[in-house]
């Protein structure tokens, strides 16, 4: 290490004060390593800053120095965006950064720092009898300031829009360490470029966000769950679209399930039961709701079902009679993502096409992965409302399965071909490799060959433009290669 | 003119063909002269491309040459963001380009070209059973195109979000000709940065959009019509915090109207009626829809109101028993604007601040420019929910109004005076001094003073990496001195 790096360290380590530095090798190990094990993490220093003043000077200090700056979150994205991978790299965790700022009900806004656990951000709306409508898996321990840099997706998108949808003003650190403070609580705005919206889904490569403005909703009064059997698929897309207008656009949230998950959650979860005397092919899970006492809604979904039952499109149905059922029934949504831990290896992917075409895309996937690896076995289940498709394909059956559930390593060595089948077909039918997750590292080297190259360049000018020496996340999203090759040389003090 | 400009403007003509050339000197006046009058274009030619090609070639040609170029829609924005300002200026006009490539009712999306007329998408998805929400004042007869440019706003942007939530792709022609094609349907897509946004509200700055996919909604069935009587303009805060919770979040419009608005429109718009027995200082009005038939909303709205009537909050109020009845309620909000031309000169302001400030907002606005204009006559309308105030400030009442509504040159010379004190204001509120029409020309120079130093910085930045020779649309939204004193020096060909 050159004195200049050691004392660019010794700065940044001053900067956050003792609090403020990681050093326990053992607690270090929860920021290097990543959830699914991809990645192991390699880095000069993890510091943990408590204000935003604080981040400022150790993206200071670090980018004069050059060092490359990892912002990290609740570290749960599935991409290896907030890994880093130097030995010079400063990780910047933001979870001391986890103060509500300000909550108002009658703006329906909220202000947080970037550290605040989403499920702490639900829990302050509810408080104030409000709704802060985005819900994913990990919404326990993942952070805001990460659901922002990756865009995050989950449930409720189909009606309150993704993480851009819900931001109205961010405060982020520059790659330089100034300050930008675009927080506020405006609903329009139109003095300029709308800047919120670089750093959004940038996954920390232009900038580390710092605080936010979010939009609060109404809570819903009633909730309403139907879990209805289909004989295709493309019977959903159909439903998904009379269900839309039947319920007046209060459909909040609408999944498809295949049988094969059904499956596997009441094999390997407990408490998991077919709601149904007999099995189906396919089953879409939806909840209508609404914040209006009295809005009538179980007579219309009645209604809506008797309709769609006589149309022959669907071929069974359960109405959630109480909270608990439609708890259960929402319960076999998540067991089936957890139970296939169970059934050996899976190679995972997350693309979306447009919602019409979300039925063919799942058939032709199928198709071509069960004819590169015999009896493998797809799970194709999603957000059909967003044409978001979670296409994960588990190895074959084999007796042993239920003894020794691991990976078979042969099986996972076959990830990129799998991805290249899957995506290439994604590709074709104009839809995207990766609806919610990201690129990070995972997808870095295989995004060249989807996007259009006008739309790299693009990328690479505005990335250029606000990190013209790449230290903020290098190599996410864009390959390392990528950006020297254009950008003015990079001057690692190395 | 060199002779390399008239080499350009020749292979300029050629590349869009005869019926793509405007030449005709009464022609031209609608390109070049501007809504309010207040700015005369200069161009050095008017050019119509029937395709993304033509314009592209057009874009290319005129770079190559360095001529600035202005896109223009309608020519329906009041910022003079359309407007050319130099001899040698292409002016390209999207209107030939005006076809519908697409509708998809299964997937809510249309895909239409820049030229489209605001209001023949309308028409469009509601032929296809849906409903595209923009909805605004110029709906007859802006353009698409300039809608995105300006993330246009209007009446539905509570419940559908201004034209930015509404955009899910683009196509768009490069400051260098090349052309990004960003189209598509899908609701989810995280690979990289969402490049759209960068010229959604770019007032052309960084591209010309050729075409867009857009947003569908489920068509209303029912729609509830309010128009309540206020004591306080404070009060419609809470009534409406109130309405959208009651609503179930089915609140489409909230817009209020100052007794002033009612006066103007009742004595210079033939049908205008007060709708109660007697005078009231404020009114909300407000629709409820819903696309649900039997939703039950004339009810809930009924039991609303006798609520809020019961805690005080209302004076009186009025429920539209009929579509008709509907319409005319309406028909006051827009005969207001329109009577304002009648009381002589106004100077006016689209301002915002969060929804909960909006009242005092008003009052701080109503105090000061009272006291520093003798006699002046504020109206202060707009829409509520999205904490937008168009504040249009009324010449003094002179005996000959009625006879000679022409504005008082006098009172008009005093804009840019009454724009500090309301600016002011506003930006000490944190909040914005263009809420929907944009930057343009008008607010141009104005807009260092009241934007943070590092968004300047960060907007700079991003026009440079696009546009490194401040070809597109130069002299909106930043001043030519501001881009020239960092950019690379103009090698204009003059």
């Amino acid at each position: 290490m050159t004195s200049a790096i050691e004392a660019a360290f010794k700065a940044i380590r001053a900067a956050v004060g003792p609090k403020g530095v990681v050093d326990d090798p053992q607690e270090l190990e929860r920021y290097l390593t990543e959830t699914r094990g991809m990645y192991r993490g390699r880095t000069g220093l993890v510091v943990r800053p408590a204000s935003t003043a604080e981040v400022a000077e150790v993206v200071r200090l670090a980018a004069a120095a050059r060092l490359p700056i990892v912002p990290q979150g609740g570290n749960t994205g599935l991409c290896g965006g907030a890994v880093p991978q130097d030995e010079h790299a400063v990780l910047v965790s933001l979870g001391r950064m986890n103060r509500i700022r300000a909550i108002d009900p009658a703006d329906f806004t909220i202000t947080t720092e970037a550290g605040c656990i989403l499920a702490d951000i639900q829990k302050a709306a509810e408080a104030a009898d409000r709704l802060f409508p985005l819900s994913l898996g990990a919404e326990g321990s993942c952070e805001i300031g990460g659901n922002l840099s990756t865009n995050a997706g989950g449930i409720g998108v189909l009606h309150y829009g993704n993480m851009r949808d819900l931001c109205l003003g961010l405060e982020v650190v520059l790659p330089d360490g100034r300050i930008w403070n675009g927080l506020g609580a405006l609903r329009k705005d139109n003095t300029g470029y709308d800047l919120k919206q670089l750093f959004i889904g940038a996954e920390g490569t232009l900038g580390i966000i710092t605080a936010a403005t979010l939009k609060l909703f109404p809570r819903p009064r009633e909730i309403e769950t139907a879990f209805l059997a289909l004989a295709k698929a493309s019977d959903a897309m159909e439903l998904f679209a009379r269900a839309r207008a039947a319920s007046g656009d209060q459909l909040t949230a609408f999944e498809l399930i295949p049988r094969r998950g059904l499956d596997f959650a009441a094999r390997h979860v407990a408490g998991i039961v077919d709601p149904m005397d007999r099995p189906h092919a396919w089953y879409a899970l939806f909840d209508v709701s609404s914040s209006r006492p009295g809005s009538n809604l179980r007579a219309s979904l009645e209604t809506f079902l008797s309709e769609v039952a006589e149309a022959g499109l669907i071929a069974d149905g359960v109405l959630a009679s109480s909270e608990q059922q439609s708890q259960q029934l929402w319960r076999i949504r998540e067991a089936m993502v957890e139970a296939q831990k169970y059934e050996g290896g899976s190679i995972k992917h997350d693309v979306s096409v447009a919602v019409s075409r979300v039925a063919e895309c799942i058939e032709r996937l199928t198709v071509a992965v069960e004819a590169r690896i015999l009896g493998c076995r797809p799970l194709a289940f999603g957000h059909v409302g967003d044409g978001n498709i979670h296409f994960n394909v588990s190895e074959p059956a084999r007796p042993d399965l239920k003894t020794d559930p691991a990976p078979t390593k042969a099986f996972l060595a076959r990830r990129l071909e799998l991805n290249d089948i899957v995506h290439g077909i994604v590709a074709e039918m104009g839809g995207s490799i990766s609806a919610e997750h990201g690129i990070g590292i995972l997808k870095r080297d295989e995004l060249p060959r989807y996007k259009p190259a006008v739309a790299l360049d693009l990328m690479r000018a505005v990335k250029r433009a606000l990190d013209p020496d790449d230290v903020m996340n290098p190599g996410k999203v864009f390959t390392l290669d990528e950006l020297k090759a254009e950008a003015r040389p990079r001057r690692r003090a190395r």
